[in-house]
């Protein structure tokens, strides 16, 4: 399960895979507190608690696949940081199976954790307290493609690399990327609306995924798997389901919007006097590289610091201040060389750049992708890691790395700032020897009131979960908060779906 | 007001609005008989009836905005087939102002109808009885423009092409384009979650919409207004407002995420022996245009005589079953011709394509788009026209024209089919010397039940208003239909937003 090297990075090397899980798993021994004792304030909420005639019930409506047994796997999240008790998996095969279970489950008030790859960073997809977690491990079934409009439907439970593969076959790819694609599902992609490498080109999944069916927590289906790409008929219910996190209810299918996969990419990485000059490269690489623009990532030295000190890789430049990683991709290399090769030249001859290299060919593509891609992996070199992933207006976007740098002083190691500038996502990164509550108290909550000041959000594409529910109102007002109570009321009047996420206590 | 010649047509010439306001005109003439003379079955809801002591709040809440006279253009849609008999219509300029207005209406139980520009096809943006209009008309300020990441913050009453014109300053585009965009407004666009021509494109408004301001029915302003590509923290419940046609909640601001404008237009048009052939081309199209494809329409043959014998047009190319029309755009107009060449020699060479032509500069894309946009003012030459808007999958597509012609026989002049293939919008056409019941009788259910049972949709783009809610069964689930109006009361307790409109009765 735990295949990816980081949250939004394309997933490229088995051997930063080895190095992250192993970094993990060390971390992993000291960290195995229950949630439920970590979390002293979090109460259990009133609901049943599973008997063996519900395991019995169980058992008749998905026999041989309900799991009693070595849970551990269900109950721990990917990063090591929260622990649930869960007494029983459920793996269903089906919409109808997942809609029996949800009947059952509420009839009893039986709390439920819907889980797909497990793969969240938030904890959102482990229980808390002794939830029965719902796997979709076994809904992995492909049901049809439209190869002429690019259309997919498939199971919650696919995993993203694979039907990533399967629409490599008939030229398509699909519009979300993301580290964790080796073992995250579709369905969970689409219920944290994940974000990742491609939002830049693609959009998000609210664009993107043309339908999905969802079961209630009463058991009801709502059937909006639509394939079609207009449909105004009626408020559009598949929109609350992205980004629900499965407490609205359980996507059970998914409906997408597949692009053409493209034919040719190219790189270049190119050095910056100043993040303003980022800024002004990024706005020519829109305008001058238009419809081929894929990715427009930054670092800045303290990263590439990283990337030197703690990795041994070189940089192909000298050194600069900041760093851009550009990307484009199309459907004819020789059209997107040139429009990059001109862009260059512009950028160089108008005194933004001073030194770069372009890459068209796969290895050396690879080699600059991973200064920027091992950056994760290479900051737990240093100790602990403090990691934030926030969106920022781009005004202010490195600001809040300097304020960090200043705020924090000899206290930490190092304050590192890279990130998706094309989406405005900004990953800031402290680290220190070892995890230190008066770092922690200097970062939290200044970091997030900072953030809610410039209007950014605090989770730019990792979800609220169980950790940040209670950031929810940096990043939201109080009127929109009661109307998502509200909807949850509406949705789940027993509360039974995953609980203690998303939304602060009722 | 009535500026323009279609729904999903760019608004190119004058002399089509001219004569199609003539042929409105002449229309209404015939049929401006009240709404709820028209729908009997229609009862107003016990909503609260406007005093002299409600005019004196309103004009203490804004000033010299509030009209009682001539209010004709307010109470009439755009089709003129849907009059109310509003006797108040307000012009607020503030979000400030809207949220005092509805807080006063939902004390007094008075209901309102948002209006935009008025320029809705099915009756959702004018009275039914006699709702209180409230106009964005005065909303009409560009709040921000980022031009690096080009996110746009506007008010709801913005006229799309003053929009569209205002970006192009900054070399950047709106992401929706429509007929009606001399006039429409952009809340309303989000309102009605508008399509049109660039949705193959850039994608639908619930992709590109980054954030928005509502006012719910209590006056409680909902927050929105996010700029960020990327914010996963709770419900994105803008998105509910995306296509409520005002139901939910007036939208008084909006945030957009804006695309480059084009540098470059190259327009090709083909004929097709068949209409699996369009859809083989269509397919080649997404393949080997890739990331410059930004339209691909079809017509079938008993268009092209509309254009031909109703509005003197000729074809640049023999007679085929069927046409195509492909758009791409791109940043570099050389690369783009080059695509787009490869591209016809590989269709023509395989058989795909028998005769074709190619166009670049701007009189004859002009040409050729003609003969695809006026096919709307065309059809009215024949007496009277039966207008569909409806949502297929590809490879059912053409047989609904098909199914439809075998039904009507003689009893219709012509059965036509066109429209976006690439978005899987047909919009299908019957024409009569004059209005018939009995072939509206053979229409209808049967339309409607056939896109049914294709799981298709009735609705594409223009929405479902006053004249399609009773329809939304057709395109929705009943467990769906129970969300929405559970929806419904939640953010409208007192229903006193655009009544009688997107749900059928409580």
């Amino acid at each position: 399960m735990n295949t990816f090297t980081r949250c939004c990075a394309l997933n490229r090397t088995k051997f930063h895979r080895t190095v992250l899980n192993r970094q993990f798993q060390t971390t992993t021994r000291r960290l195995l507190e229950l949630t439920s004792v970590r979390y002293p304030n979090v109460k259990r909420g009133n609901y049943g608690i599973v008997k063996d005639s519900d395991v019995s019930e169980f058992e008749r409506l998905i026999p041989g696949r309900v799991l009693t047994d070595s849970l551990e796997g269900y109950n721990i999240d990917w990063l090591k940081t929260c622990r649930g008790a869960s007494q029983v998996v459920l793996r269903p095969k089906s919409t109808e199976e997942v809609s029996a279970i949800l009947k059952y489950c509420n009839e009893r008030k039986l709390a439920v954790v819907p889980q797909g790859g497990n793969t969240g960073l938030v904890g959102g997809s482990v229980p808390v307290f002794d939830e029965i977690v719902i796997s979709t491990q076994l809904m992995n079934k492909i049901i049809s493609l439209d190869e002429t409009s690019g259309t997919l439907v498939c199971q919650a439970g696919c995993v993203l690399a694979t039907v990533e593969d399967y629409l490599s076959n008939y030229k398509l790819t699909i519009p979300v990327d993301l580290g964790a694609k080796g073992s995250c599902h579709i369905g969970g992609n689409v219920a944290t609306n994940a974000g990742g490498i491609r939002l830049l080109r693609y959009g998000s999944l609210h664009g993107n995924v043309l339908g999905l069916e969802a079961v209630l927590a009463s058991g009801e289906v709502v059937d909006c798997l639509s394939t079609l790409r207009k449909d105004n008929t009626g408020y559009d219910l598949k929109q609350l389901f992205v980004g629900s996190e499965g407490t609205l209810g359980i996507i059970t299918a998914v409906s997408l919007n597949c692009p053409q996969k493209p034919q040719a990419v190219s790189v270049a990485f190119l050095g910056c006097e100043s993040f303003q000059t980022v800024l002004d490269i990024f706005k020519e690489s829109r305008h001058q590289l238009g419809e081929v623009l894929s990715a427009f990532e930054f670092m800045d030295t303290q990263s590439m610091t990283v990337a030197k000190d703690n990795l041994r890789l070189n940089s192909p430049i000298t050194d600069f201040p900041f760093y851009v990683l550009i990307e484009t991709s199309g459907s004819i290399g020789k059209h997107d060389e040139e429009k990059l090769n001109q862009f260059l030249e512009n950028v160089m001859s108008s005194g933004l750049v001073q030194d770069g290299t372009v890459a068209t060919e796969p290895t050396k593509i690879q080699n600059i992708w991973s200064l920027r891609e091992r950056l994760a992996e290479g900051l737990l070199h240093d100790g602990y890691c403090y990691k934030y992933d926030v969106s920022l207006p781009l005004p202010s976007f490195y600001d809040l790395v300097e304020a960090m740098r200043e705020r924090l002083g000899t206290m930490v190691t190092r304050v590192v700032g890279y990130g998706h500038v094309g989406d405005g996502n900004l990953h800031l990164n402290m680290t220190s020897p070892e995890y230190s509550t008066e770092v922690m108290a200097k970062i939290e909550p200044y970091l997030y009131d900072w953030v809610a000041d410039k209007k950014g959000s605090i989770s730019a594409e990792h979800g609220l979960g169980f950790k940040k529910r209670d950031f929810i109102y940096h990043s939201k007002s109080k009127s929109a908060v009661v109307l998502m109570k509200e909807i949850k009321k509406t949705f789940d009047p027993n509360m039974i779906l995953n609980p203690y996420k998303v939304l602060p206590d009722f």
